[in-house]
């Protein structure tokens, strides 16, 4: 396949949303250009991240809402369990573990690590904390397919070199660092401080 | 200015981060082959990003890195204080509160809002926990220019309409839900499950 951008990506997350949106108030068909307006894009912008999936739609009848949400959860790998674990049980990742969205996506939480003493034993929002240094034997055991990575900047690349060597293939980071990994692993990157420099840069160039 | 796409400007954010490395390490010239190798990208990608503000580096010897850097930091802003106040003083509140790479940026939290009577007069993390109701006037007077709303998905558009009314330009939206806005109000939405879902697309497409 195409490789496919991140932004199409994160549109297609966007599509699915609206049209959840729209099977809940019970409508069966939708237009791109509604799908458009919704995501603040336009219809040929819509048409164009779902032409690389296949062919949609009818000509002048527009998407079945139904069959369009389900080729999006098909295409975004929704359709199955992930097993997620998170390293590092701090705030952020309390924060994460409480979100109610993801085992609604079927993000599966197994467990929170940490390596203080005080955490570790202990629970966060019903998920087990569990010391680091068993990382390697339990991702061994559990394959776990996506790792949660909230631990300190410095100590960041350490741990994603642990977790690709036991051959984890896709990190949620949320560490404030750069971080290194193979190819074959998918390394995502929330960095908070740029979400807020996304909305300064919007402020100094308004017109 | 030409309309500046938000992948562009997080590419810019992430350029400012290399050429502070390149900094602390004493290096003064860089090219753009090397800030696109570091950034997964590549140099004409570099050029183009750089382009949209001007001339920057001269051919074959590279660009200043202090130069560039800083006309980075005034193109996104950084050269000032932005205040900022954070609405939804819960795990995810707490998170961002506590986390060190704003106030370098010149982010400075000034208050966080609630409306649970065990946390209004409280501190978090060294910031005042005032109570929801006094955020128009308080609005008015301390005059924030950005809003972080981490309220449940189901208050965060009354909220909204709520900063709009009172002024605010600019809100980073931590909250499950799609806000609406008037078109000279930017609003970034960071969604933990869609950042999940690039993960399990990444991992459902690989070859």
């Amino acid at each position: 396949m195409k490789r496919i951008a991140d932004s199409t990506v994160r549109r297609l997350s966007a599509y699915l949303r609206f049209l959840e949106d729209f099977e809940n108030r019970g409508l069966t068909t939708i237009s791109s250009a509604e799908l458009a307006r919704r995501g603040g894009t336009t219809s040929a912008q819509v048409r164009k991240d779902l032409s690389f999936f296949g062919s949609f739609g009818k000509r002048g009848l527009g998407y079945s809402v139904p069959e369009l949400a389900g080729r999006l959860r098909e295409i975004l790998g929704l359709g199955r369990e992930w097993r997620v674990v998170i390293v590092g049980a701090g705030k952020i990742g309390a924060a994460l573990v409480q979100y109610r969205g993801f085992r609604q996506r079927g993000f599966n939480i197994l467990a929170a690590y940490d390596n203080n003493p005080e955490k570790i034993g202990g629970v966060l929002e019903g998920i087990p904390v569990r010391d680091s240094v068993s990382l390697e034997r339990d991702i061994a055991r559990e394959q776990p397919d996506i790792v949660v990575l909230t631990v300190p900047g410095e100590v960041a690349q350490a741990v994603v070199d642990r977790i690709v060597a036991s051959g984890v293939k896709a990190i949620l980071n949320f560490a404030p660092a750069q971080l290194h990994a193979p190819a074959d692993v998918t390394v995502k990157t929330v960095n908070m401080a740029m979400e807020l420099e996304g909305l300064s840069f919007a402020l100094t160039n308004r017109e």
